[in-house]
């Protein structure tokens, strides 16, 4: 039966939901094993699915776990995600954004796997950040401020959780109804109304080309309209790391600089897009018009305002935010214009330096990361500083090769 | 490493021997994980592999065990195999009528899993059949009487063995060139100079159609014209069963019935060309003379006299071959004509009856089996009896329908 049904997908033919449901709720109780699940899902990898088998596999997903009830708060919910990118920070600076404009947000987030941590991995390097909340605890706070961040408290979609896994041991991760359900299912399960999404395309991304992209946010979206959740993507570019820091305590100070005014560039640009759409979606209003009170509460304060707000409010303290390390500088061996930064290579530099966890279970270093201190484009001089590595690791052997390209 | 090896598949790229050798030793060694190597395979399986990737396959699982040094006989050794069928028991026939005609046959042969015995079981269930012979007493026995059957002394093509498992609980059994490397490799390491291989196609056999029947042969004859062994191939039909026996001991008599002359149709035809090829390998002679020398041993008694000589030097005792279990008739629900058998529902009948495996530890019944009673194309009465079952299982509620098809 089991075997009927990869032969099926093997073959191309399109599943029934019903053969879906019996290998799919098979392997969440241990029946189907995991050698037969890849198997499976090498053979969706090849073969794609159809949007039906993709409606039918979010909804088995979703319906595996809880389903988070946020109707306490009688505002459209909007909820962001990002497909994962190199010093990608950007919900620490969206997420109080859309706060200070009374979208109110209210988001479980996960730990990182791979090069670099997850959200509630950056936020738990504050010094004593509270990331485990309970039910009361999110209900008081969303009504108290608007914004709470925390760690999954319910059991949202653990059959995604389980087959995520295994895609990520067996080269089944690059397939795009594969990430497109993997991604809607915790966030409907997660109780979102309207849902911003992030692509990240490039070297440093899943995603490889714009094509990709390109399908994949229509499959997002139509996911969405089958669950009558309005969803609006946003493609951008993972050639290179997003922003100058890179790592857990690191990429919060760069948040916090950006939501004092202080930086240009990228991640302020990505971030106000972001944050327009949330709110535009949040209010109904104009993407324009939503840009504007962004754009406003930026410069007024109150969206730095809303971030310190909510971090005490999680028992954290922004004050201690030092970083605790030995501090290594790159330097330039020729001169020439920094043609580009190779997110890819900057990333797995970070997991070497202590900042990412290959295992669940491994130790994330929150002081060690990267800060890059030049720009594409910017002339460089022998002997400027490309970059500085923070690290805690005794072993100074790490490999810089292909990561600047000067020229 | 892994990771990448598998993925440049899925994206169906060619790859190196030196690729290959990584994923399938490591695999060997245990590095490389069950649900890594099956979403491999069912990469191969959807995208096929170039001939030198089988090539390299084919060497990576000969040289994965020991190889069988038959060179102290000093002629052809030509060894037979076929891809499996429902009712099969060439092998017991082919072989004495080849060793008859003076060419060697020291076949080690595997037991069967699935829905009937392999050759080994059906030997094991002639009373006092020795199947595991020591390497010395192969030798001496070659030499006396030219005809040696045994289970597998060495340990060939363990890497094949532990792969082959796999994919029988994966879905990717159904590839070209992992049967034909699957196969070639057993053969080689077995120490075959020359190689017969019948073909199995219908809907009682892993290969469905005559397409891919010719593309398997094509395959078969290039990997053995890769190692400068001669190959044929037979293409044979298997949408219905082989001859009229179906179980061990019942194949063994049925087998025994054609040596002595007293049977007619599509199992001594087969049986007469695949003993014509081995022969005319084995003496470099024409297949018409082949036949020639064949069709008389089978007359005057030689090839008969020369099994039970075989299963005497093995210490069987033919004369106790006694089908002990219960009878149970199936009877004709209508008059028409017998239109088809279907081998299919056959095997999976004679499983159920106790005659196969599913698990390799499960142990066979050898009295168990069905004989079929009546030809495609007869007339049929109701009431006639179509088929006997043999089996000591109680449960007499066997599924019946879809065997026979009377109109």
């Amino acid at each position: 039966m089991i075997l009927d049904i990869i032969s099926k997908k093997a073959n191309n033919y399109e599943l029934t939901k019903e053969e879906l449901e019996t290998i799919l709720l098979g392997y969440l109780n241990d029946e189907v094993k995991d050698y037969q699940m890849s198997a499976f899902l090498m053979a969706i990898c090849i073969n794609d699915m159809s949007d039906s088998e993709v409606f039918a596999l979010t909804d088995i997903f979703i319906k595996s776990g809880d389903i988070l009830d946020l109707s306490f708060i009688d505002k459209i919910k909007v909820d962001k995600h990002s497909t994962g990118g190199v010093g990608d920070k950007t919900t620490l600076i969206v997420a109080p954004l859309v706060a200070s404009c009374g979208v109110p947000v209210i988001k479980m987030s996960g730990r990182g796997l791979g090069y670099t941590g997850g959200t509630i991995d950056k936020l738990e390097s504050i010094p004593g950040f509270k990331v485990d909340l309970t039910e009361e605890e999110i209900k008081k706070q969303a009504q108290d401020i608007g914004i709470v961040i925390t760690s999954q408290t319910k059991d949202l979609a653990p059959l995604d959780k389980k087959v995520y896994a295994l895609r990520d041991v067996t080269a089944t991760t690059n397939s795009i109804p594969l990430i497109a359900s993997s991604i809607m299912s915790k966030k409907i399960a997660g109780g979102a109304d309207k849902i911003v999404i992030d692509i990240k395309v490039g070297n440093g991304a899943l995603i490889k080309t714009i094509e990709e992209a390109e399908r994949l946010s229509s499959l997002l979206i139509k996911i969405g309209t089958y669950y009558q959740k309005e969803v609006r993507t946003v493609i951008s570019n993972m050639d290179r790391p997003l922003g100058h820091n890179i790592g857990n305590k690191l990429e919060v100070i760069e948040a916090l600089d950006v939501l004092k005014g202080n930086a240009k560039g990228e991640l302020l640009d990505l971030s106000l897009k972001l944050a327009s759409e949330m709110v535009s979606l949040g209010k109904e209003i104009s993407e324009k018009k939503a840009r504007e009170e962004v754009v406003e509460n930026l410069e007024n304060g109150k969206a730095l305002n809303k971030f310190l707000e909510f971090v005490k409010y999680q028992h954290g303290n922004i004050d201690k935010l030092e970083v605790d390390a030995k501090v290594y500088n790159i330097k330039a061996n020729k001169n020439g214009i920094l043609k580009d930064i190779n997110a890819l290579a900057i990333a797995k530099l970070s997991e070497k330096l202590g900042a990412g966890r290959k295992d669940k279970d491994d130790k994330i270093d929150y002081n060690a990361g990267i800060v890059i201190k030049k720009e594409i484009g910017d002339k460089i001089k022998e002997g400027d500083i490309l970059a500085s590595l923070y690290t805690n690791i005794d072993n100074k052997e790490f490999n810089l090769e292909r990561i600047f390209e000067i020229s």
